[in-house]
């Protein structure tokens, strides 16, 4: 069980789950939230054969096997330890003049990207990650037809320092009651441009980015992937669209083979160039009511953890990047031909 | 040399200091920016007798020393890897439509803490604690003169995980030509909130949580140490001041004594509940030119580093806080019996 509490310093709400933790105190050092202790593969909850393990699957990608049985591509489960769910309600509360709070109503799910306990998504074929892909979208355009979500973030933890706490790869989403902050901030950036220019601001940036050229990544017919002019962290690359869309549920779902192949390269190079480093991927798409307009472009941002976001960072919302996306983007091309091998050798 | 660079779907500024680390290639896995191995005590630089291994100092508190000698209780030098310098100039220069940059001009020092390597600042006696604190004011209203600067973050790294790449314990500040916008977000809203009701949203804060009591970490005659009805992480502490003032420069240097009480009892009861966790401190106050207005209230924020932020943090700006701040709060006070004993152990 879970509540919402209403930051009236930042207009932004906070989502309190303790039941992801056991005490207070057992937060000692630097415990990731709901950590089990590292599994073995044989007792992993995510490996087939364990699927009595987990909750039972609200979706899977299956040839003829049985719901909740081996057999599955793709698997879809609620999260055990779920930061918010779907039995809570949205009603508002007053506890006096400044402070609100809320039930923890969303949906938290976790999607297994595929039955092989140590196969990162970049070393998965370009199906298994198309597959991948169409599942978030099938979870994304499912979960919001539940007028209650506001909006739903697709992302991905990869390795510790990112924040996961079980090695199997999986991808994860919640779906949240309110529209975060951050996202309504970028949607008015974004709607000033419109209002002033008649143009998509993320679309510019693409057009921008393209005839720079220098932070350029890698880039198909369909996307084009870069370390953006204002990157915050070293090797932060996002992956646009050449297609304006909002939302990424409304993306045309045969688009998304030529995102899994762009995807695959991108995440080759910086497993290659930086020794698999930890990095979070998220999925940035317009909130609920937003999803066919013209100021928004859809996109995935993939953020390396290399450094460690300290005082400043926390206390201004500022970055500072050691790394200009220039050098980063160079660094990760010229290793094209170490990806290369690297792929080979697989 | 570092520049800043406008990032345009955020409306902020992201600072580039390539020379805060050496290759981009050099980032691998989790190194700290500008991390320098752990040195011991004999070679670090912010020891007495070390002096000559940093750059000349700005500012000492020191009886009859010479400068940039032995003999100092609290020693300001800038630092050797700044993120932002005075030379640097604030002249926007735009790179097409959307991207802009500037100089990196700012400032960038280190408040060495007191002379002792191995003293963390919870340890230290409460004088020390009010001499670092009258420190950072003193620079804080000497770097405000300076025009160009539009306001000072003043913070402090606890430990490896909350970023920190020096043990010997220290404090430093970042004067920034530019108001980040977690700053301007934070004073709309407290602008928003005196134009409704003609009062200070943190004082109404503050008044709330002294109602509540359930927060309530300690308190004394001046101040009020408690975790916030929204915190965004576990055993986040904010310290409020109950008397009115936007600008932390403005303080009466009086009033400083009292937090350099309040905190030393706040840093030992989080030291002796959570093990010496990581923590990032943070001094909020109003950027130029609105020192002196009625609706913002300078504070210290405590961000303990017990959870790792991850992918749905990251994408929404969102927080999973696992421990309830009432939780936090009683945990902590309880403690109080073993923080006396520990205390009166040193």
């Amino acid at each position: 069980m879970s509540i919402l509490r209403y930051d009236p310093t930042s207009n932004d709400w906070v989502i309190f789950a303790p039941s992801r933790t056991r005490r207070p105190y057992e937060l000692k050092k630097t415990d990731s939230p709901g950590a089990d202790s590292r599994l073995a593969e044989r007792s992993c909850p995510f490996c087939p054969g364990n699927e009595h393990l987990t909750p039972p699957e609200v979706f899977a990608m299956r040839d003829h096997s049985t719901p909740n049985a081996a057999g599955w591509r793709v698997r879809v489960i609620p999260n055990k330890f779920p930061a918010l769910t779907i039995e809570e309600e949205t009603h508002r509360t007053d506890d006096g003049p400044i402070f609100r709070h809320m039930g923890g109503c969303g949906a938290h799910e976790v999607i297994i990207e595929s039955p092989r306990h140590n196969t990162m998504l970049a070393e998965q074929p370009v199906e298994q990650i198309d597959a991948v892909l169409r599942t978030m979208q099938l979870r994304f355009n499912d979960l919001m037809r539940d007028t209650r979500f506001q909006t739903i973030v697709l992302f991905k933890n990869h390795g510790e320092a990112a924040g996961t706490s079980l090695q199997h790869p999986h991808c994860q989403l919640i779906a949240t009651p309110v529209v975060p902050q951050l996202l309504r901030l970028k949607h008015r950036i974004a709607t000033d441009y419109f209002d002033q220019t008649g143009r998509c601001l993320y679309c510019v940036l693409l057009h921008e980015e393209l005839a720079a050229g220098t932070r350029i990544v890698a880039e198909n017919d369909r996307y084009a992937a870069f370390a953006p002019y204002a990157s915050h962290v070293p090797f932060e690359i996002w992956i646009l669209p050449r297609t304006h869309r909002a939302s990424f549920g409304l993306v045309e779902p045969a688009h998304l083979r030529p995102l899994a192949e762009l995807l695959k390269t991108v995440l080759l190079k910086l497993h290659a160039g930086l020794e698999n480093p930890a990095f979070n991927l998220t999925v940035h798409t317009a909130p609920r009511g937003d999803e066919d307009k013209e100021y928004f472009l859809w996109h995935l941002q993939i953020m390396p953890r290399l450094t460690t976001p300290a005082g400043f960072e926390l206390g201004s919302g500022m970055s500072i990047n050691t790394v200009l996306p220039e050098d980063a983007a160079s660094y990760l091309r010229d290793g094209a031909a170490a990806t290369d091998a690297l792929t080979a050798a697989r």
